[in-house]
């Protein structure tokens, strides 16, 4: 597992002064990756685009594949082929276990106070400020797995549909997760289209195909595959996080009067695949060496995980103290200026299955898993009512609905809502690091 | 929809001889696509393994870069980039929509008897034996969707688990799928490891972690998106067949015991993403325009389709008349040379929804389908238990064993079992076409 090393030093300081402001996201000890855009007005020709990875620091962005051409990271000479920098990161990482670490020191010691003003200049020339850049997926995604690890969240939906029966026997041994759609995964910003379905709220009529009545949000935390393995091989629990390249905030938009009439036996589909929402910054499991937290301690009478999920270093210290929050914004709040509202607040930490037991799971009957590969935890709800991840849960299906301070009234979302994700962790001793944004607005159906 | 026309006219012959064979798979009048690798001794250079698309042709695998690169597609200057040849294809079909139906007249006059000397002599050159190829996936499969729609599979299937209540409410009027796996996807030919996972055959213990029991194959047939859709925009069911591009065979693989411990609330997942076996072409939609069959007929007393799975066309020939076999192979009857034992016989038509349906049903929430995407039709079973496209079906759970002509019995698969898939069409008055096969064989657990 990663340590803590002089990388989490909370008096490292950068000579972009942005990064040193106490409530950055984006201090010299996170430099989370992304894909990103910037507009160039080269020599007078016209304004071209052109896509790149680089890292958050402040308020600015590093342009990774600027700092490659000009030579500037002199120990990952192969890094050159620039269209996929991160894969090849990862790449030479089954080379040598310490590439990325070695990537971010060389990165600090770019950024750092006290680098001679020479090098800052050259560095310079390949900041962008954050604002005039576009972002992307951080990676092309191959497959996209959903957990559903939050006990507090199954059970709460458990007990709307199975009163009697709230958590199923298998829920305390398997991570469950099922497989999702990549291709409408989207990036922050990106508006989501209120999907149509299928409606059977009249359980003495047929179906209906209407647009969604009962749409939702799932705050959730997804974790990207850095290095893969092979198909027929598995990943011992003791190795997953060493396949695990960072994490990124999701929204798993659902449409819940779609999802409940479609969703026996097969589990959810069209209720879930319409879109996906994710952040742009790829926050590395280095970074979040000094966020570690104890394994969920599951209550007496719980079972203990089987063998293959059982691990000392995963008890210790296999979970993550991520604070998660979402708001929400309606159309009406943006015409009166009204800021957004928080709906929630939860921690990762709370999740009754660590991120290293859904990989080992997942991988446990030799399924391949990628780079680029994204996993997401579900929805990250905790024990009390203001720790609920989604809008079923703080409605109660609808039937509590939330006062908005511009009087508004919401069970589900409406259109024009926005809703907005963000994360950050903070621990007595080291500088807070956080995951910057993850937005969606909501269209009206066609 | 497609038409019949002089490309289906059974007069038409190659000067290939081994397609004009009345039991081939590949006439002249088939023409798949796939994605192979020929081995090459160029001029006294070291052998070479060079990848590139192919139509099969009788016995022959035709080499299409190859034929590219020698200027033998006139009208298709644009395929000369070669790494994309079909997605090229596919492309240039939403610029003009009948250009995949030019392509394979194209094909056709290349490889029709009676064409001069020196233009056979020339295609000849790319021209190689079918034994001395192998073959990868014919796209990069971006998602896979696994849909549910044989009613007697379904009701067998719940039979065995709800005996009460065997077919949920939503069948008839939602074609059910599921996302799959798409890194596990593998070609024909393809050793399949029996993976592990949890056990729970004992109710009164704790799961096991130990090598799958009841490893299964399930008979179903694939087809590839070809034009895609916009991620919020759906597909009409009257346009749904122009985003197929072609048909494979796939066998599901799947293991039992994972499967009934892990599959609620949100369906399979390691039970089946250990492997997913497809066969090497992609029979054309073009091809299979004489074999079109009506819609399955709906029993007096069930539902209507909702309108947008509705449609005319649809209702007169959405459906495909293609025959299905599955063979067992197992050790001894190889050392024994025993031939392959036929398991089953099972027809697509007999599917309670149409590809089309599928299709549509799958956009109608604004999902973007992308070029090379893969959907199944779920275990295609007859009403007739010679139909049936799977063991737990066809041994109803492994309580009526079958026997096998070494003396052998299967409840489940056994290690070094292989299993075989094929499919053909045939009507009077047209040539008779194959899907080639779809074949695995079982390691043992590690």
């Amino acid at each position: 597992m990663f340590e803590i090393n002089e990388t989490h030093d909370p008096n490292l300081r950068s000579w972009i002064d942005s990064a040193n402001a106490p409530d950055t996201d984006f201090p010299i000890q996170n430099l989370p990756f992304c894909h990103f855009v910037y507009e160039t007005n080269k020599e007078g020709y016209a304004w071209s685009a052109v896509w790149s990875v680089g890292v958050a620091i402040g308020n600015q962005i590093l342009n990774l594949f600027g700092c490659a051409e000009d030579g500037l990271f002199d120990k990952f000479e192969k890094l050159g082929e620039v269209e996929i920098f991160l894969e090849n990161l990862i790449y030479y990482q089954s080379e040598a276990a310490d590439t990325l670490f070695k990537f971010r020191r060389q990165l600090i010691d770019l950024l750092r106070e006290g680098v001679s003003q020479e090098l800052q200049q050259k560095v310079s020339r390949h900041l962008y400020p954050i604002t005039n850049c576009t972002f992307d997926l951080p990676f092309e995604i191959g497959d996209y797995t959903d957990f559903y690890c939050s006990i507090f969240h199954a059970t709460n939906v458990g007990s709307m549909f199975r009163p009697d029966n709230p958590l199923l026997p298998n829920y305390k041994y398997i991570p469950i997760g099922y497989h999702g759609r990549a291709s409408s995964i989207v990036v922050s910003g990106t508006d989501v289209k209120r999907p149509k379905g299928q409606n059977r709220a009249d359980q003495n009529a047929p179906p209906v195909f209407i647009p969604c009545k009962n749409l939702d949000y799932e705050m959730e935390v997804g974790f990207f595959v850095g290095k893969g393995n092979n198909l027929g091989e598995s990943i011992p629990l003791a190795e997953a996080e060493d396949h695990i390249f960072g994490l990124c905030l999701v929204n798993d938009w659902s449409a819940r009067d779609i999802q409940s009439w479609e969703y026996q036996p097969l589990g959810p589909f069209l209720a879930k695949n319409f879109a996906t929402t994710v952040s742009p910054f790829v926050v590395t499991m280095e970074a979040l060496a000094p966020f570690r937290a104890p394994a969920f301690e599951r209550p007496d009478g719980d079972p203990a995980p089987l063998d293959y999920l059982s691990g000392e270093e995963n008890q210790k210290r296999g979970g993550l103290d991520i604070n998660l929050e979402v708001y929400i914004q309606t159309e009406k709040m943006r015409a009166e200026n009204i800021a957004p509202h928080l709906l929630s607040r939860s921690n990762m930490k709370d999740l009754y299955w660590t991120i290293g037991q859904m990989l080992a799971h997942h991988a446990s009957n030799g399924c391949n898993l990628q780079t680029g590969d994204l996993m997401a935890t579900g929805t990250v709800s905790g024990r009390e009512k203001h720790e609920r991840g989604c809008l079923l849960e703080l409605t109660w299906r609808g039937t509590e609905p939330i006062e908005l301070p511009s009087g508004e009234q919401r069970r589900f979302l409406e259109d024009g809502d926005e809703v907005i994700m963000k994360a950050f962790c903070e621990r007595e001793g080291f500088r807070r690091i956080g995951f910057g944004e993850c937005r969606g607005r909501i269209l009206p159906a066609e």
